[in-house]
Formats: C-alpha cells, structure tokens, sequence
C-alpha cells in the first residue's frame, strides 16, 4: 500500500507582523465598502425587482463583514478610518477603469473584480495568526455573487453566441484591470506580502498567489463556458 | 382647576380592509428598496469616509424593514415582489426629476424626500389594525438621517449664506415633487385613504395628513435654519 502523500503545508510558515495584519484589517474594510457600492449601485441598474433585492442583500453583507473587522481593529487599537483610507485610492480606481455599457457587461464586471478580490482577501486571511485566521474565515462569507451569476448569464450565453464572445474579450480586459490592481496593492502595501503562504521569498509566494487567483478566474470563467 | 382636555384619537376611527393593509405593506417595501439605492448612492458619493460608513448602513438599515414587511406579506400568503412592483414607476419617478448638483444639494433631496416619505409611512402605520400597528411602529426605525444632515449642514449653513439661500430654493422644489408624488399615490392606491387616521371622510383625512406632512417638512427645515 502506498503511503499517503503529505498534504502541503496550509499554515503559514513564518508569523507575520502586526503591520501586516492591520494592512489587511484596513484592507478588508476597506473592500468592504468599496464591494457594497459596487453591489448596490448593480442593485439600482438590476432589470427586475428579484435581482434589485438579491444585490441590495449581498450590498448589505459586506457591511457585516467590515462591521466585523472594525470590531477586531478596535480591540488591537487601530484607527480603522486612517486605516481604510490608505485603500481608497488604489481600489476607487478599479472600479473607475472598465465602465459597462450594459447590464451584462456590468454583472461579469463585477463577476470578475468582486471575486477576485474575495479570492485575494481568503488567500491572505489563510496567513494570519492560527487564532484571527480561524475567526476571520468564520466571517467573512461567500457572498453566493458568482452563484447567482451564473444562474443569470447561463441560459443568456447558451443562446447568444455573440454576447459571449463580446463578454469573454470584456472578461478578459476586466481580469487584467484586476490583476494589475493586485500587483500595486503588493508594491503599495509590502506588509501584506508577509501574509501571502507557501514556500520561497516573499516575491515567490505573491507569485505563486496571484497564479492562483488567475486559476480561479478562469475556472470562474469556464463555468459560464467563457474562455479567460 | 381646569379638566384636562381629551387627547384627539390616535385610533383609527374605521377598520381598514385587508386591501389597504396589503398596499401598505407594498409601499413599505417599495420605499425600502427605493431609499436603500438612494442612501446607497449618496454614501458612494460622500466626501469622506465617515459620512461614507453612516450612510451605507443607514442603507443597510432599509433592507432589515424590507425584510420584515416581507415577513408580514408572506403570513398573509401575499405575492411581496407583485406587491412591490405596483410602486416601482411611481416612486422610481422621485428619485429621477430633481438631479441635485453637488452634495449639498444631494444631502438636502435625501433630507427632504426621504424624510418625507418616511413620515407617510408612520402616518399610515397609525391606521393600522391595532395589533399589526405596533409590530409595525416597533420594527421601521428611525434612521437618524435628519440628525446626520443637521450635523453635517448647520455649520456650513452659518458660514454661507449663499449657500444657505440656494439650498431653501432647492428644498422647495424637492418637497414640491415629494407632494405631488403623495398625491398620486393616494390617487393610484385608493386603499391607502382607510389608512389616513382622524376625522371626516377619505378626502378630508387625506387632507389633514397632507397637511402634517407639510408641517413636519418645515420643521425640518427650520431645524436647518432655512425657511420652507
């Protein structure tokens, strides 16, 4: 019988600082708030009310979520504001760059950004110290956005050749948008660097992250039947 | 020593049909969803964080009443989503014709449109069956908008009086399309009349609530310093 392999190591291998788990705190809140306006402002363009309501709910969601990260800056002390504000910048202007023309380039928008930046906020959650790790994953939901996008665009795309290949060329352009945004979040913020997992330096693991948020996207794509 | 004069009936002097009861409970949450996108929307456009924090979860706070008169609609075996949908135009409407020009003007339409709309729904509440009345009066809160606004804009309003003078202007035309729009929901949901408290028939109780509208509008106003 073959022995069993070993599971790679999911902890981190290092503790990171406290720098760096205030600049995901700020990080965290920070998207938050950023996720709620672009989820409401979705909600206010939805075509039918079903979809308005889904939106507005999920919009709401991540207010609990940075409700609950103000909540664990506090305790630490931290000035949550100051430390939101250090985002604002870099994440106003994703959602500034690629405007929608309609509402199904709008939906894989956000299909794209606002997971990827949910992919990206779990892959350096999985970094933190083992205590604020676990209660952080507790917390901070899958919001059920690329759930409900694909029951939306689905039977759409299946139909519509045309649109699919329109909203695969958008896809990739919004990818592009995102991953650029990950890299100057990296080069803007090198604490958070300490909180990407896995093996080498800290350019190895950001590497090796960002190809994994890449995999995602397009297994994200895939499940639409678009090409990333 | 004087009798002390008898308090006017706070009870509904009639029972209202299980008809007016259902609009009420679509209006709710028409006006719940609508104020969640206009509390939305001025949050993303707020000039800092803070006001940006309070005004998203004040936005937030809408969708917790939606819920809860969906609740109510769905013991009734009531369509909530039909219910909604026969507010949509009416109420989308008010959001469309007064487009402020920058956030003063954006902080005062919210001031008095919202505020407005609210003060119906405490009115209509009032006509409630007795039981349903105060499950209703204990679960649709208030926002505290009217404070946020009068904290915000009293300082600037004392340094500007050009300012000051433009915003009254701005605040009679809002108010003036927020009674129009009251107007026409009496008269496209004639069901809500029953739910219009005091004496006389449906016109005149509608009447005397218009009134009070009016009332609590320029008491607003004044709370600003401005004159309605």
């Amino acid at each position: 019988m073959e022995p069993v392999p070993a599971a790679p190591p999911a902890q981190p291998t290092h503790t990171p600082s406290e720098a760096a788990v205030l600049e995901f705190l700020g990080l965290v809140g920070y998207s938050g708030l950023g996720s709620f306006g672009m989820l409401a402002a979705d909600a206010q363009r939805a075509p039918d009310l079903r979809s308005r309501l889904v939106l507005a709910h999920m919009a709401a969601g991540e207010l609990a979520e940075l409700d609950y990260v103000e909540e664990v800056a506090r305790v630490r002390g931290a000035d949550f504001e100051a430390m939101l504000a250090d985002y604002r910048d870099l994440l106003e202007d994703f959602g500034l760059r690629a405007v929608p023309r309609d509402w199904w380039e709008r939906l894989v928008r956000t299909y794209v950004g606002y997971n990827m930046l949910q992919d990206l906020l779990r892959e350096l959650g999985e970094g933190l110290p083992a205590e604020l790790r676990d209660a952080i994953a507790a917390n901070l939901g899958r919001s059920g956005h690329d759930e409900f996008v694909a029951a939306e665009l689905l039977p759409v795309l299946e139909r519509e050749t045309q649109l699919a290949s329109r909203l695969a060329l958008w896809g990739r352009r919004v990818v592009g948008d995102g991953l650029s945004l990950v890299q100057r979040l990296f080069r803007d913020h090198p604490p958070l660097a300490e909180l990407a997992t896995g093996e080498g330096d800290a350019e190895a693991r950001v590497a090796a992250l960002t190809g994994r948020l890449q995999q995602e996207h397009a297994r994200r794509l895939g499940r639409l039947g678009l090409n990333a």
